[in-house]
């Protein structure tokens, strides 16, 4: 069988992680990767194994060996390369945030839908075996009707004045920080295992620390310098380290959720408690594995993931027995496993259903990102305004 | 040694709880206690081997013997029955919430004061050791500056259109049910392990069961009558079975909590996480003995309660070495030790700290749960207004 | 109605928590209590708040009032004691074991029957409410048969090499310290919640700690001296800190056990799994309200107490809603109201089934410690030989 | 860079997973692949993609493109296969157990030797992060003298009368069950993190279900008879479901585990305890991401995988941030990475040192088996007699 070829643009943190999860199929190659030069992109290639290295990006997208693109790039570019690599013709993962604004996303989701490509986002943390099972669960109706929804997205690597970071710079990282990078997350991940959207928001955001201590010779970093001598000068602050937001769901059902990324000990612990008229569940990312279910007539349950206790439906999720816990990387692979079947089946988006984020969900996730700096800044509830387009 | 005599006015659930906690002493000594009727009092004293008994609670404010007293009555009952106790001049330990409104708990506070009684309302959580050992913590640095609180506090014993229970009259139970009788004692528990006042609230309420079936039989409970033949009729309700609450701290920090009747699973799940600059924390009322510990830069701690590892200030909240945990029931009877050895050492609160809740905490939760019922209604952030007189 | 009279020798860590339990019945009143000396009684009468005081215990079993004595001095004092209070005609509680070899065990059990009166042994972890409804769970099939138990009681109070006690001096003790003092209580427990007798064992025993530090100058605790001048001794020691016990039960079912005192960050962890046929469980002293019930074909469960999803026999056990743990000290209380309620009610032992453990419990004890000993010093498997009058 | 190439024998659960794990590295290829017919090959070859397919392992061994060999077979055919792969120069990766009893296991190492290959054995436990996070801790005095160990690995596959399966006939499985299969992947992991060999031993075994139910037509799986007219044959059976050893180290220290395939709820649950003379750790493989680690003056331990709290030496066993778990696959992920970063770096058993089991520890895992047959047939501790060669 002719393997489905692949290039990445970018191969910071995320880059090699896709291609290590692409690896792990057996039916798709990474071809090709692109970096911001060519001895760059000849260093990486050598080091990850990859046969072609682009010093530009737009030469990779010429290659007509090469059928989809992922878009491993920083956010402030995530925008113009998703724009080039859809009017390239190529299939596409990207990244999210999709793009800087609501606007920007309009212009990538239709653009995508005229060049009938396959879009997704990466939104990694819906392709769990336990939250594909909880999907299950909850669309046959397992909790009865889903009342509330509560939870939270915590971190802690911006705890101190002296963390610093390219995402701290909103021409670089965005307007928004917490709620873009994590709580889009959060909100990902809730809609997709109740079925519901988010439509209105009321927010509280905050700047925890508004001004934070850039270590001044960051260049040196393997000089011989004492810690104690470091300098550093004051940057002030202006995106959100943390937000809690009100929601209301399509169905005028209730949620809340926090975003914090200066919460000691909570290393990436997105989680959240969903109360159906039936039954309750909560899991959290640090313990993906594990799916609480909570009764009020019987013992409450915990549910460790387990192909032979699962929903037939997200059976195909979970790839080994119970007590053989997946993790992280194990969901990404997951995100790739459908994403290329979607592709190998020849499947279009016109008219199957995939199994993961499209560029639909990642549009969707920026309205809600705008409404939350919105509803911040006129302390009002404001309503999610996504294109008409979307669940067209 | 003489005895402290005491007084009990209720014998319901609360009531029995508070007599066993003061047994425990040794030095106060349960003299007699009130009911509704001198035939219920007679079988409640003879049941709980309680010398005296009295139809009418007014008698037993005029006994002599009897220095202090227990209202355990309905929410309805409180204002009325603490002015009374008060202005017979004995020391009194209230129920929450303290009356129906912050006008009337600003008159018992007042009168109090005048009558220079002892006054506590049993805001029993903060009386778990953990929380005493947490409150030290705080207290002398160990999570740094406390930047952010949010918690919740589930239950599920409303879960069911049929579940139904005097507290849902609001004539009885008063015109806030959720956040009257839980999210009370969240802001209660937080404020004293901060150290910090709610000073500002932004809230979204919702009545999950808006109509509830009430047995229509449910006098005759013993009947032989199948129970799918039970009869019910529709009752509108007009009390909150959720909230979550946006709130602000007199320092500016910022928190937020939810409170539901109606997450399955849930049976009195208080709990709270507190993110200071240092380190972070996070207690569940359902593992009171557990307090989790996060750090940035080490692993995670949890620390099981023990008399060996708490701050010394703290030691006396705990009464047995480590493993042999303390429950529900000890913090009750920390309350009563409290509260008993205040007045046994002859103390009082005019020139003296306590270490419990008393009618100012009291006012306070009744000040807070009226800006949160009033912002719900004006759709706005609302500021908290105690009485002059709290904290002066 | 009369309340029954009880009278405390020894008041040490022990008794005062028996005083604290006993006082909560509310028909039970502590009437005296015994101290090596008439001072040494005074000062702890009124500081516990007990009417009657004696300098020697012999002087409190000829006191006609008092009807039940609860022996809670060291072991090497429980054998005589224990029969002197039989044979005053008292009803007695002792602390574990009831004596210093099974030998003595037998006796007192021989002479407790033979004088007719209730006798109890407290080994109070088969009281906790999850414990009890446990019992009635396996007793009722709830687990299928049960196959194998397997777990540990683990401690770290003598982890250090400078840790000393009177409980490991032998002459004090006993010849076992780990498998008396808590090897008994695990045996105890998982013997209750099976109804299995442990009938032959097979034992390793070791002395972690073979040499220990005794401070010179243990009478001067305030001294304002260093620490780090602190002086000692050292002490060879005899008794175990370590032992694993294969067991085999009387219908030939299998287990294992480990006890350790040595186990840093272990206060007092006796935990065990039961695996029967259809489903397994786990229970561990530090977390006494939750059940771990294990599945094959569904979610496994964890039951937090509660007296609504309680087996109806165990209901009498808890005493408070969900999510209102109760811990040791209720524990205790409820071997009190067991005991007391037995007496109460005019119940004796020949004709009447007690809710707690009695003297044969205690005399079995024995036999199963000394068949450890000669189980390690033969390195054989050996049988419990309790005497023949042991379930007569 | 050229790949190393690598082919596999066997294709049932465990094959495929060593493909995926291997792939995930990058500098090695899958490039073919054995089944037991050339059909079988082909269509095993076409659903993995991987270029070649062998009807005969044998002609694969002769493939001088292939350096690398897996023995991917059932039990029974280890100790032949093995040979062979030895003889025709490859290096080799072997599953578990290396053979049928410890003569054969001894000879395969001598032949290995002579050969000099590089061999190794997956026992795969001691590739999660954080057993090699333990292993630098204990390595470096992190919990002072290691005293004790104790443990169990559960499970409950062979739960009912009704599983069936291979493993429970002996001339397929081997004379010892549970042991072989888990045991020894208990006495690995924890001989591994203490750095401690097992020198003697004393067990009971018990097989808890004597007789199981084989499916009669069980080649009409998907035949539309119903389960209810299932008809059985009963088959004896001669192998252990559950053993229990006491265990001594090679420096006096004690031990003991239970393993169990009867075990209600218990997945894949290897788990053990290191008590140490300063602290104390706990770790279950069904959550191996965390370590708990207990302390006697201090408040206890939670360790989340993270590289950023992990020892120096045990960085390059984690590859993402905190709160990124991994699981059990890349566990595999790291056998193989260990495996074949050595290869790849030209090293050579003799003089590097491996991060990884190799045959000699696959002969000590059989002599500790047969030696754990013995002292239960015997019932006298029995000391574990591997080859002189091993650490020679």
């Amino acid at each position: 069988m002719e393997k489905i070829k692949v290039g990445i643009i970018g191969t910071g943190f995320i880059g090699p992680t896709h291609i290590e999860a692409i690896r792990r199929l057996g039916f798709v190659e990474v071809a090709g990767l692109a970096e911001s030069s060519q001895e760059a992109a000849d260093k990486k290639a050598a080091e990850l194994g990859i046969p072609k290295a682009f010093g530009d990006y737009r030469d990779m997208l010429q290659d007509s060996e090469i059928q989809v693109i992922h878009n491993c790039t920083p956010n402030h570019l995530h925008f113009e390369i998703n724009k080039e690599i859809i009017l390239a013709g190529k299939h596409v993962i990207s990244e999210k945030p999709l793009a800087m604004d609501k606007e920007e996303s309009q212009e990538l989701l239709a653009l995508a839908r005229k060049q009938e490509i396959v879009h997704a986002v990466n939104f990694n943390y819906r392709q769990h075996a336990s939250i594909q099972n909880l999907h299950a669960m909850i669309g046959t109706g397992g909790l009865g009707k889903v009342n509330l929804v509560h939870g939270s997205y915590l971190q802690d690597w911006l705890l101190y004045e002296t963390d610093f970071n390219w995402r701290l710079a909103p021409e670089v990282g965005g307007k928004s920080r917490a709620v873009a990078d994590i709580g889009s997350h959060w909100c990902d991940t809730v809609q997709f295992v109740t079925g519901k959207k988010i439509v209105e928001v009321f927010s509280d955001l905050a700047t925890v620390l508004p001004v934070r201590k850039k270590a001044m010779n960051a260049t040196s970093t393997f000089s011989s310098q004492d810690d104690a001598e470091q300098e550093y000068e004051d940057i002030p602050i202006n995106t959100e380290d943390y937000a809690s937001v009100l929601v209301r769901f399509d169905d005028g059902s209730r949620g809340v959720f926090t975003v914090s990324q200066v919460s000691a000990g909570r290393k990436n612990k997105l989680s959240f408690e969903i109360n159906g008229s039936k039954s309750s569940v909560f899991w959290n990312q640090e313990e993906p594995e594990k799916l609480w279910i909570g009764h009020r007539d019987k013992a409450n349950e915990v549910l460790l993931a387990d192909p032979s206790l699962f929903s037939p439906e997200a059976r195909s999720a979970i790839h080994h027995p119970g007590g053989h816990n997946e993790g992280w990387p194990d969901a990404l692979k997951n995100m790739m496993l459908n994403f290329y079947s979607f592709i190998r089946d020849g499947k279009n988006l016109k008219d199957d259903k995939p199994n993961f984020a499209t560029f639909e969900d990642g549009h969707l996730s920026m309205c809600i990102t705008d409404a939350i700096l919105e509803s911040h800044n006129r302390q009002k509830w404001v309503k999610v305004q996504a294109s008409k387009e979307v669940h067209a």
